[in-house]
Formats: C-alpha cells, structure tokens, sequence
C-alpha cells in the first residue's frame, strides 16, 4: 500500500501533454497496489489511472501486459483499456520510470465476499479466459513450479523463525509439487493473481477486472485454483464449500472444465498456495525488525495448504 | 504517505447511505495526509473526500475544523466544504473513527513552487486570515511556543545522535524564543500548517486550500512565517528572497502588515522553523531503526533557523 515515486507537476504536463486528453484538473497518489505507484488522474475529458512501473515489474514485459488489457477490452471484457498517446504508443516515461495511462473502473473492491461475489467472479475468470484466445504474445509464467525452488531456497535459512517445521514442511511438498505437477492441461492467457482487490463491483454486480501485471501463459484450470484460494477461504482459515462450488459453477456457466483438469484441481491448488506462501515467505524476511509496514502474512497460505493437502478428492471443493 | 484504516463495503454503504450524495460508485484510499486516513469517493453526484480522523486529531477539536472549513466556504475561499448528512451533522463514525465527508477540490499541489505560486499563496492565505473573522469557536495553538520545550525534552535524550550539537543549539534557541516571543500581535484564525501539499493549482491559478485539521486562533503573521518557511527556500536550502518578496506582497495585496507584525517577522519564522524542526524531531528518534518509511527530516528545520538568526533585519525577507 504505497505510492514509491512522486511526480513533480512540470513531468506531469509533459506526458499528459503528450495525450489526448483534455486539460489536467487532479492528480493523486493511490494507497493501492504493491508492485507501482499509481495514481488518479482527473482531466476535463474524466478519469484515467497512471500507472509508473517500479523495479518489481520487467520493462520488456509491459507489452504483453498492456497489449493484452487492450485485447481483452477489445473483446468485451471489463478492465482498463490503455490510452493511445498522440504518437500512437501505450508506454511512456515519466520520473524516469516506464509509465502508462489506463482508463479508470468505476467499482469498489470487496473486503468481504459473499457466496455471490464469488459466483461472479468465477464467471467473469472464465470471460476472461475466452477473450484472452488469439493474443499473439507470449508471456510464460515466471512463478510456477520452476521458481519455487529457488524462492524455497532464498527463504529456507530463516523459514522455521516465522514457524517451526516450515522448512521442512515446504521442502516435503515441493518434491511432491515437482514429480506430480499437472501437464498437458488446456493453456492460454491466465491473470494469475485474481484476489477480492483486483476485482470491482457495484453492489453485486461485477464491474471489472484491474492489475494485469502478474498475467501469463499457463493452465487455465491454475487460474481457477489460485482464485479458490484468494476468495473462499473464511477468516478464521476455514474452506467454504459454498463459495466453492459457486465459484467453480460462475466458472462454468462460461467455460466447462475438462475431466482432467477437475482432477488436477487438489495439485493445482496446492501449488497456488506454495506460490504464495513462497513469495510471501520471502517477502516477509526481507523486512527489517520494526519497520513499520508489515508484508502480507505468509502463514495464511501455510495453513491454506494443509487444508489443500487434507483433501481426498477434487469434489470437496464444492465440484458437481 | 498513507491510509491507516481500511473500510469494508458493507460500513461505508452503510455511511454513504446517510447522505444525500446519490450512488456509491467508486472508493480508493489516497496515499496523501499523514495524519489521518484519506478516501476519494465518487458517487452519482460527484467526487468527495471521506477522512477518517486517527488518533493524532483530537476528537473534540472536529467542530472546531469543520466549522471553520464551512464558515470559510461561505466567506468565498475555495476550501473543502463539509456535507450535512440526512440528519443535518457533518461528523459521524465509520470503522470506530470520527469521519466526516467533504467536497472534492480539483487542483494539483505543487512540488516545486514558482514566483508566482509563493505570491498566489500569500494572497490566499491573506483571504483566510480576513474570511476567519467572525468565527466563533476558539482552539488555542496547541503548538505554539508552550509546547517547544516539552517536545525538546521528548528529544532531548538522542537529540545529538542526529547531529552533533543540537541539542545546545535548541536549547540556546528555546531560550531566547522563550523570553521574546512577540505578543499583542493582532490574532484571528490561522491555518497553521499551509505547506504546498495543502494548496492546489491549476496551472498557475490557485484553486483551493486544504487541510485544516492544525488550525487555530494565534497571531496571523506566524501564519505568514510559517509560509515563508515552507515556500520559499530552494532545494539547496537557501533562502529565495525573490519568492518571499512575491508572498509578501500577495499577502499585502489584501492584507496590509501592522509595523510591529513586521518587526516581530524574524522572530516568528524563528519559532515556526522551532515548531516544525521539534515535532520532526520527535516523528525522526520515534521510528525504529531499520524502516522502510522515514519520516521528515527534521534538519531542514534546523538550516532555516540557522538562516533565520542569521538575519539583520525583516527586510532582508523581501519586505518593502
């Protein structure tokens, strides 16, 4: 929750000089998002988010990503469509950091889902999913099984500091995760990180997908999994089949899942929940003792894991 | 640079619903204000500003601030105005906070004020002075030179681990201010805190003030040494006389100086660069090593108390 860059307003006229889009009225920094510094830009023709690129996100991977908005909005998905500058680009430079311009969702994000919001945002995954066929870049997921190996091994020396026996509690999954990890499932263009903050709604109704910048190529079904992690657990840790199974239906009111990726589903699920706990994991220990803004707790996708690995078939997640 | 308090939907439907505002459609924190936590809200009617008040505002002084935001937009200054809700209050409680919906002020504050945004600002604050007449509830500076002492003594300890000798140095200052600080100055409502974050633009036309929540009844030219602290040194820390020039006269082109607010200028940015390096001071020595957000430098405040005991008479400010 924070805004790393200021902009000074002499670099602020320039680039959005450099649009078309009407005299500039407001500016200000957005307490939201972790990976760039974004920002609310208000002009006499509305509202646009500027977004600067931090260090955490590869320049070279900006194409995909907001070509990929553009391919999506394209084809009726709601999420922001990147404005064109009068030199026909999406990216500029301002602070001397990549940045774009992106139209602005009306919608607020939801802190406490309800079965509902998880119907809707199993529909609107799947939305996504369709629109994303025939993106012709190609982005491979750089936080699958691969990675987490190397994210086990930059935490592992002080992992049993945050809880004893995760050390090895994670290297135990991990050789399972690598022999067994699902292949052969159906691919294409996946979000990759789908939580309650990336999604907007007005009331119940699902208003639009934000923050592509985790998105890549990979299983369809991972996808569904990391969302079955981010938005049906309860607070006290608990899985709701409810949520669940209303998820997966939203899903599949637009896409059905393939006998073998609904056997997947534990795997997949289990791996999700290493992906998080690892960069959390990981996150967590590079904070100096006493800072005053703590990184997300990474022992929320420890115990989601166990749960994951308590299952004995893919229907106790609410499957049909 | 940040939001303290997050809202879940349900309270904020819940808040919103007791006004009448129209439609909840969008709801972001804004990563501005460091002492309470900050939202843009866009309804069906337009934009407002929801600030919940952390614990650094007093609770019994929310009359007092909002009373004066809406005593001064009735007077003609261009600050947020409070919204009555359904019940005709103008404060009310969200997430177990005071909080209070005002109008949205379009306008960008200015990184690196010019000439003319110091004169500009000087004018504005001349208006504040003269539109806070006939307000009638009172709130005593609660920073003024009272309190200095107390908070060197709250930094004494570890006063010198910033820089060697500085402790002596408040000391022998405090001292001095103690004994000669100006009274029988003529008094009235003043900002107290009118830094370039709280002043907005569009282009070099000044469209708004905000953040009311250090104002008080004091002596209106510490008002103007405040500004002239915040606004008109450069970068390198030296004192731009041509900037000060400029405030000066915005400021006397609606309000003229008396000759003994003059004389008492050098003393008065004396003690307000005083205010400013003290609480910086103690913000500084009560982060703990290691943080990944620094507060303000409390040692600028320092250089421009050097600059301001330096100075052979308030002439040498710009004044004609």
């Amino acid at each position: 929750m924070a805004v790393y860059t200021d902009v000074s307003e002499d670099e602020l006229a320039k680039f959005i000089g450099g649009y078309d889009i009407g005299e500039l009225l407001s500016f200000k920094g957005i307490a939201e998002g972790v990976e760039n510094s974004n920002f609310l830009v208000h002009t006499g023709r509305g509202n646009y988010i500027l977004t600067l690129y931090e260090k955490r996100v590869a320049e070279a991977d900006l194409p995909f990503f907001l070509g990929l908005m553009e391919h999506l909005a394209q084809r009726g998905l709601n999420c922001p469509l990147p404005v064109h500058n009068k030199s026909g680009g999406v990216l500029g430079k301002i602070a001397g950091r990549p940045a774009a311009l992106v139209t602005f969702l009306d919608g607020l994000w939801i802190r406490r889902p309800s079965t509902r919001h998880c119907a809707a945002v199993g529909e609107a995954l799947a939305q996504l999913h369709l629109a994303g066929e025939g993106f012709k870049l190609q982005r491979p997921n750089s936080l699958s099984v691969a990675s987490w190996r190397p994210l086990y091994e930059q935490a592992r020396p002080r992992a049993d500091s945050v809880q004893p026996g995760l050390d090895k509690a994670i290297a135990a999954e991990l050789d399972v995760l690598e022999k067994s990890w699902p292949r052969g499932l159906p691919h294409g263009v996946i979000h990759a990180d789908l939580f309650p903050d990336n999604v907007f709604f007005l009331g119940e109704t699902l208003s639009g997908l934000i923050d592509f910048y985790f998105a890549c190529n990979d299983a369809l079904a991972y996808d569904v999994a990391v969302c079955l992690n981010a938005w049906c657990f309860e607070a006290d840790h608990s899985y709701n089949v409810t949520k669940g199974r209303a998820l997966l239906q939203g899903y599949e009111t637009r896409r059905q899942l393939a006998a073998k990726e609904r056997d997947a589903l534990p795997l997949l699920a289990r791996g999700a929940a290493m992906r998080f706990l690892l960069t959390r994991l990981v996150d967590w220990l590079a904070v100096p003792d006493g800072a005053l803004v703590r990184p997300k707790d990474p022992l929320e996708y420890f115990r989601k894991l166990r749960f994951h690995q308590s299952l004995k078939s893919a229907r106790d997640y609410g499957l049909e």
